[in-house]
């Protein structure tokens, strides 16, 4: 008879070496990066990485894990079998911090996070990383630590992130920004995070989501007729403003954009996950990573009216993936 | 030797009957309808109808006319063989108006500019029309027209617009408007009007045009680093603001959205124009309107780069399609 796993939770806050050099050239006097890391004290280490408001509490094993439909006990990246490292980003609306109280955010780049995820596996003596397994931005970062720290990550498994933003994707985001910018201007950062967060939205999932779940006609509020799917995006916009920072939200969606690596850098074994129905991340632009990594790679296309939230959605069918690309030996 | 046809231009305003009775149920004590019909005084009468922002100027062969594409001497409508009505909407910026001086504007619909221009035809005894040429918006009213008022037109051609908006154009315009409505709540329409059209431009053209345009790498402007693509929305966010009122987008924005027309409603000869690449309109959806109307009707499905702004663009493609429809007797 098998004992469960005796679960060992670390949690802490490196502060980084400073003056920390950033990616775009900036320098950050002061920078710290909250982690998570949870799991069988003995378990080969993944960290798990996702989108720009993702944070460090992971794992569906416990209330608040972002990311519970792929990692947990029995799920795709089982808690039972690894132990799940989680960040905050620097910049981000987490335990992070990238500047001084008050002062301004630099540009910030998918290395600069790469560098801090370096920076706690040097400090804690824990690399070789068995994978990064990432997600949207999660991705981007995870290329970035597979070109800058390869010694430090045996094998990386990328879901909806190319090697650069797609033109159309950066300005359904430089929108949302500018939106969010006019707002800090005039003092109502949170007007702003809720209509940027309400267009947001509508790039995450596929136009056939949203025809099967609104096509019901309008209703009337007040004078103002609503569609059905109005009230769907403003609810999740007011969602998003009780949990995030305007400037937080300005920093990582640039950096999204400001995103580009030479996909031949990259040598780590890599499994790469395109979504056809991803309205940010084409499947061609994922095509085109894998076609042109610098190591080996299996590139797997799904279909999901989810979109570019399948990574959030699909749990069941990325599983078998997820797990064979932690098992193998991909050398 | 022939010569050129006199050409004839009526331009004029129509008072509507009042009160006048909206499609949504409102009530316009003072409404009233501008138009301008140009060609040869003996020619067939085309109507040709646009977007939201289009206007009673159409033809390309005078300056600041619309749809200088498709429209003019030699062009797919052509004005040597044709007369030209265009008409300033219901709602819109132009001479048209649909409110007392001041007053918010009803919801109004594409089945209230059909109504106005079926007053139009009446009032000069002109009718039936040879053609409706409807893109965009001005296909809704194409069809809402051919639906209610089909002893008044002989055929339709209908580029970009089906008998319902699909959700996740809703869902864009939706956050467009949400963004026009803060801004005026605050005394600032032209700020949100700049930001919401910056936003349209991302809907209006296809992903792979805004690969090929905007590849390049972001350039700082002052503090700031900005994208090319970014440039350009702003850019024609701005030149919006100049030439339309915020007011007049939300009126006709919702329009779009409040549209339904069941398509065997429409008896009328149509020739239906679908494009591939439109994002707001898809192929599926001209289809499925194609298998749908009542009359006889001829699909035709193009690939342009320009997506949804096709028929602002496409002319050249367009010209063989639409002289055809304009020329057969299709009953």
């Amino acid at each position: 008879m098998s004992h469960p796993p005796e679960i060992e939770v670390i949690e802490d806050i490196l502060e980084l070496p400073t003056p920390w050099r950033t990616h775009h050239g900036g320098t950050l006097t002061r920078a710290r990066v909250a982690y998570r890391i949870e799991g069988p004290a003995s378990a080969p280490i993944v960290a798990a990485l996702g989108g720009i408001s993702a944070h460090r509490f992971v794992s569906g094993d416990r209330p608040g894990g972002w990311w519970s439909a792929l990692v947990g006990a029995g799920r795709g990246i089982d808690t039972a079998k690894y132990r799940i490292l989680g960040i905050d980003y620097l910049g981000g609306a987490g335990a992070s911090c990238a500047a001084d109280a008050g002062a301004p955010l630099p540009a910030l780049s998918a290395f600069d996070q790469a560098a801090a995820l370096a920076e706690i596996l040097r400090g804690r003596r824990m690399a070789p990383l068995h994978a990064i397994v990432g997600a949207s931005y999660g991705g981007m970062v995870a290329l970035a630590f597979a070109a800058r720290h390869a010694p430090l990550v045996e094998r990386v498994v990328i879901i909806g992130a190319a090697h650069r933003p797609r033109p159309l994707a950066t300005a359904w985001r430089s929108v949302q920004r500018q939106i969010v910018r006019e707002a800090l201007g005039r003092g109502d950062g949170a007007a702003g995070l809720r209509l940027a967060r309400a267009l947001a939205m509508t790039t995450y999932r596929s136009a056939g989501e949203f025809d099967l779940r609104f096509s019901a006609p309008p209703v009337r509020e007040g004078d103002a007729l609503r569609f059905p799917v109005e009230r769907y995006l403003f609810a999740r916009g007011e969602d998003y403003v009780r949990k995030y920072r305007p400037e937080s939200f300005l920093a990582l969606s640039e950096s999204i954009d400001l995103f580009e690596i030479d996909p031949a850098s990259v040598r780590t074994p890599a499994t790469v996950i395109g979504v056809r129905e991803d309205q940010l991340v084409p499947l061609a632009d994922m095509q085109a990573l894998a076609g042109s990594l610098g190591g080996p790679c299996l590139l797997v296309q799904l279909s999901s009216l989810f979109g570019h939230d399948a990574f959030l959605k699909e749990g069941e069918n990325l599983k078998p993936i997820v797990e064979r690309a932690l098992a193998e030996m991909m050398q």
